[in-house]
């Protein structure tokens, strides 16, 4: 258990990282940020920094003689630079739940070993593989490079009559899974944290529209039924206890067209984020404790914090020219502006947030 | 009117720096702090530092330079720096509101002169005009330095038999004010901003309670009668406006034990802060809108946010050893926790604080 005036090293220098900065030094913990990047949205609010490549490895080895515990903002930490600092440093959540979420055919596996739905997969290293997980799959399915894809990059969507080959030289020749489409009726997430001890606390489920294949809003509560939210919440402690997960995660999950029995609606887990997540950025203005925090308390050994919600929470991604809007947003009562501090504006980029909190509804 | 990306100047570097620094991050602003101290709590969370005196001009000029415009947390900036960088920068609030209430004998006689009552103060330059004092106001009364007071610290109180001649050396021969000892029934205090365009708002008023001369816990809202809350915002705007205020003020009242008239308990002004203070430390966890928000939101040029409560809110100081019962605090439910992130803990000094905010009472 680390004792305020500790310091938190975090890899990545993104909103995610700026925001853990932010709710540690609320509880005296310092940050120590490690990026790449020289000009970082996290560098604003951090008490120390090391800009370096995740390769290098004296970088890594001063960092972690810096630090008391390391944690990651994002998920593709390489796996030797998580396995280095784990020799000298505790790194929370552990390295194993990065080899599981990097590939999304392990995780696919990995979830399916659970017992918990996933949408239909077929193991596509090549363009014959392709053919055959067609043929198993059907049309429309997706096409997914198993490793570095994001918002929507790096996946294609097959319908009829694509060329299979040109499809998968599209994605470079990238060992890849092939997904069946998962006809849904909305996209949930579960943001939830476990601590140390074993401790677990889930948020309440939220429910997410993307455009575009970005997140653009996600409001809280989802509009399910009470034992879809307990199972989904289930769900996420199942995964978070068989990787022995510390700290924050999310788990994305489609809800399906069609209820099954009279229990619940049916759940398909589309992905784990193993750190906090856009889908949980609501909790900053509409929980008693952040996510932020959350992760914080989990990695700092802490127990974990109230997630109970100050009503219902609604919460928009300002993306690209989205942030010119931060005049009006900050003369709208109520609403909640968060910016990144990105000197830059670009397309698709991710510039801020602005959640409103309304009483919920009887 | 700042852009989002802007750089705000903070003088000095203790926690409410550091909250204002954050605060400032969350809406995409940078803070850059000027401190004379190399180990400042809000180094830990600032885009850049300046180390240097506040009579070095070279540092000062640099500084100037390198923000988009001033503010301070402290009152007790010297003149000449406030003047120095208001020659270069917007300085927020301006710098007479400093010369206003460096001095407890300015202070009073600018509040008098809006109509508004303080206690009954005599100046004194010298023994003599102690013993003319203490013949005018009586004993108890309360001998204070007239400059740099704070916690308690710079003042005697002056009962029956004391020796006046002592008294006075004991201060240090420094210019002084008597203030009549008033019989309060409680503290109250009111948090309010003002805008660069004139918007004024107060936060509910709160009621303070003190021990040893340092702030103990704050409850909001205050339990007095609506008339007088009402009244404390008036007159706190009364002071904004006269001042030409830009930011967040508080102004400490005392109510007194014997109301007047039907309409509303007196009211005596006490102090006026001209920067965040410790008594709107509650509206991190227990408003829409902090008054660190606030507070960079108006200097900015920004439009106020909503000063609306979640609830009551009572925040209690962690002083000195308090800061050890940090895990009990992160343990209970619903306790919002602050920690400032001093390495030492000194008797005395604030080392965090925590904010308990539950649903109002019917």
């Amino acid at each position: 258990m680390l004792t305020p005036g500790a310091t938190i090293g975090i890899l990545g220098g993104g909103q995610l990282a700026r925001m853990l900065a932010m709710a540690g030094a609320r509880l005296g913990l310092k940050s120590h940020i490690f990026s790449p990047g020289a000009n970082e949205p996290a560098f604003d609010v951090c008490a120390a920094r090391t800009v370096a490549r995740y390769e290098d490895e004296a970088a890594l080895a001063a960092f972690a003689d810096a630090v008391d515990v390391v944690t990651y903002e994002f998920e593709n930490v390489p796996a030797r630079t998580a396995e280095f600092l784990a020799a000298r440093k505790p790194v929370r959540p552990n390295p194993r739940v990065l080899a599981l979420t990097q590939d999304r055919l392990v995780e696919k596996r990995f979830v399916q070993g659970l017992g918990i739905e996933t949408a239909g997969f077929a193991d596509v290293a090549d363009a014959g593989a392709l053919a055959r997980g067609v043929a198993k799959l059907g049309r429309p399915s997706i096409l997914k490079t198993r490793r570095l894809g994001y918002d929507g990059k790096g996946q294609i969507l097959l319908q009829g009559g694509a060329d299979l080959a040109v499809t998968f030289r599209a994605l470079g020749g990238a060992p890849c899974i092939l997904e069946s489409f998962v006809h849904f009726s909305k996209e949930i997430s579960v943001v939830a944290a476990r601590g140390v001890d074993g401790e677990f606390r889930a948020y309440d489920v939220c429910e997410n529209v993307h455009e575009h294949h970005i997140l653009a809003t996600t409001t809280t509560p989802a509009n399910v039924r009470p034992e879809t939210a307990a199972r989904a919440a289930l769900i996420a402690r199942a995964i978070a206890e068989a990787a022995d997960y510390v700290g924050v995660l999310a788990v994305e999950m489609f809800v399906l067209d069609h209820a099954v029995g009279p229990i619940w609606e049916r759940l398909v887990v589309n992905e784990i984020a193993p750190r906090v997540h856009n889908s949980g950025h609501w909790t900053l203005d509409g929980a008693t404790t952040s996510q932020f925090e959350q992760h914080m308390r989990a990695v700092a050994g802490w127990p974990l914090g109230s997630t109970r919600r100050h009503g219902r929470a609604v919460m928009r991604n300002l993306i690209g020219d989205d942030a010119n809007g931060w005049r009006e947003l900050l003369g709208e009562e109520g609403a909640c502006l968060h910016l990144y501090g990105k000197s830059e504006v670009r397309p698709g980029r991710k510039m801020g947030h602005v959640t409103r909190v309304t009483p919920e509804e009887p």
